[in-house]
């Protein structure tokens, strides 16, 4: 599969040039098939990482309502060891939260050596909802992109492998999704009456999403536009793109397990261990 | 009085140029009255600094062993109110801490709005101690310069009156310093072994201390030499330059007070009594 939905360095991207409904020529059965290897490599890359500890993992998600994030977590990250893997959701903040800069909350969530963090929303929440419905100043938000950077270069300074997706679904695609959670009884809890009203701020966001985009993407932290019309091809999109990422760290980790004591083993045995008796 | 040992910007300055037995040619009782007087007014400044809860106030204390941190503690800010006003001191970190960036500790600490906060040693030890005995490589000790300048100035974008102090002794005085401790039994629980130790890097903290204060100062969160031979001018010195600095707030604040409504001038007056009866 071949495609390069990865930004690096500013770019002048406009979303409209990302086909949502890109599939790689696949079907859902090759696809599904693929994301199932994928899955098991990205276990044993978690294990080494969890051994060698030297790096982190941080992996964002972003999209519109119904682009998928939680079924993504669900599937491309839900067989990871849960040891060693956390989701960290971002809510509306707190009055204690919005007492403080905008990463203040975000920054407690990133992950230590050794783990694995997914961010299901994240701090560019506050340059794009916070923008869109004007929740802060012009001037506040603007200066938030160089901070982002500032503070998505301290973590991979400090050894976080950092990966920034945006789900990417079409306008059609996503009032199909949410006309079916309306209809569905087991999904309507996810649907708010926010979710429609939300939808006609359709064009704000997707300039706010090519800013964002394009004012924060670097060779360390780069941004992923994944085709998300289709939900199994996204999930492989995310996965290979997760796996990649990992695969240079392999023979180093490796390298540092087999220099490692009797002792430090018994522990990455038990980490196997509870991965076994929890899935 | 009359001194300047704010730097602002960057500069090349060499603590040597700096006296510290310095006193404005004050007397003890002279320099005592007015330390208690600016208190005073620092208390006031504080209420208001609460009520409005636009700003925050980070206050960071940073100087050799026996240099007076805690001592400014508990004579600057120790009659403050407590319930806006808090002291994190920053030990050896934990291995949970050591797994993170370095500023992910610290910045968990950072004063909300209203809030005041000080930090008895900071992230500056990250390129003092940790230079100063190789805990880290010269590569990772060095971008944290430029890691410290952006965390600040997120801070002070989000409303944060970042003042930094370096306590300035002489190399004679610490030694008096450490003799009393040895001596003085109410004391000798402060002096460690590793008190005298440290010392023979007397130089290296000096280099380093000044490569701190000149890659770090900003107009905004700006570094103060305060001379620190004498405890009470460094009383007096620490006082002014925090009343200095609160004090073009005082309108704005005011002027946010008159406009509140009586449920929120309520939580001021309990503040005020909270006040009354911890002190």
């Amino acid at each position: 599969m071949s495609y390069t939905f990865r930004i690096t360095g500013k770019k002048k991207i406009k979303l409209k040039s990302f086909d949502p409904e890109y599939d790689a020529g696949l079907t859902r059965e090759e696809a599904d098939a693929k994301t199932a290897a994928l899955c098991k490599e990205m276990m044993e890359l978690q294990e080494l990482l969890y051994a060698a500890s030297d790096h982190s993992v941080l992996i964002v998600l972003q999209g519109r309502d119904t682009s998928g994030k939680d079924g993504t977590i669900r599937v491309v990250t839900g067989p990871l060891n849960s040891l060693a893997c956390n989701v960290a959701s971002f809510k509306v903040p707190t009055a204690n939260e919005l007492a403080h800069d905008f990463l203040w909350r975000v920054h407690q969530q990133t992950p230590g050596r050794g783990q694995m963090t997914i961010f299901n929303r994240s701090h560019y929440e506050d340059v794009l909802v916070v923008r869109v419905h004007n929740l802060a100043p012009k001037k506040v938000w603007k200066a938030r992109y160089d901070h982002i950077n500032n503070f998505e270069q301290l973590l991979v300074d400090s050894n976080t492998i950092v990966l920034k997706f945006y789900l990417h679904i079409s306008k059609e695609e996503q009032e199909a999704r949410l006309l079916e959670r309306e209809q569905d009884a087991t999904k309507a809890w996810k649907l708010s009456a926010g979710d429609w009203k939300e939808r006609e701020y359709w064009d704000d966001y997707t300039a706010a999403y090519e800013d964002a985009i394009n004012e924060c993407s670097t060779k360390d932290a780069p941004w992923h536009i994944v085709p998300a019309n289709k939900k199994w091809f996204r999930n492989l999109a995310v996965a290979e793109t997760i796996v990649d990422a990992l695969k240079p760290y392999k023979k180093a980790w490796l390298k540092k397990l087999d220099a490692m004591g009797a002792e430090e083993k018994a522990l990455i045995e038990e980490f196997r261990r509870e991965k076994q008796t929890t899935k």
